[in-house]
């Protein structure tokens, strides 16, 4: 699902990664992450896409809320467990939309 | 593969989508823009993964490298296409990036 998000300025949370070959506990663990930043405060959305290449950008209210997200205990373990096991490279950029625009098909 | 940018800032800009049951000349066509993307002057990179939304996030020099690809004529006909055919619903987030950081495991 497309995210749905406030007038900008918010924030973004671009997520890119590599996939090392060990799935093990992986999707159990990005749906909990998922569903444990939509409880964090300043939570604003999250979009996820993966092919050769994984995208998830998680939309904030401002880097005050994304750096206590950051800091979540369950959150550190997972990103933790995902250098040692899961990820083969990964760059996070944190980014303030400033404008938007959108389109839906009305026919 | 994940974009290799400079340090920041510069800009991202998340295009996500849903698409139609029509796919018929799109592969063809949002490769030619990426390509045709990858000549514009303030470029900088691109990623691309889609499941059940597409997410392609481009990253730019500046603002006004953007505004000059968004009316690139080619451009312009693929936008329009895309509204007419391709695209359920999309949301382009144009973001200044502020800060970034990477991991690449070693062993």
């Amino acid at each position: 699902m497309i995210a749905t998000t406030p007038q900008p300025p918010y924030y973004a949370v671009i997520f890119t990664s590599t996939k090392t070959t060990t799935d093990e506990g992986y999707n159990e663990m990005a749906d909990k992450m998922i569903a444990l930043a939509a409880k964090q405060e300043g939570f604003l959305g999250v979009e996820a896409a993966r092919n050769e290449i994984g995208i998830t950008v998680s939309y904030w209210k401002d880097v005050a809320s994304i750096k206590k997200w950051k800091e979540v205990s369950e959150h550190k373990i997972a990103q933790e467990k995902g250098k040692t096991t899961w990820y083969k490279s990964f760059k996070t950029r944190i980014a303030k939309v400033e404008r938007d625009y959108e389109f839906h098909k009305t026919n």
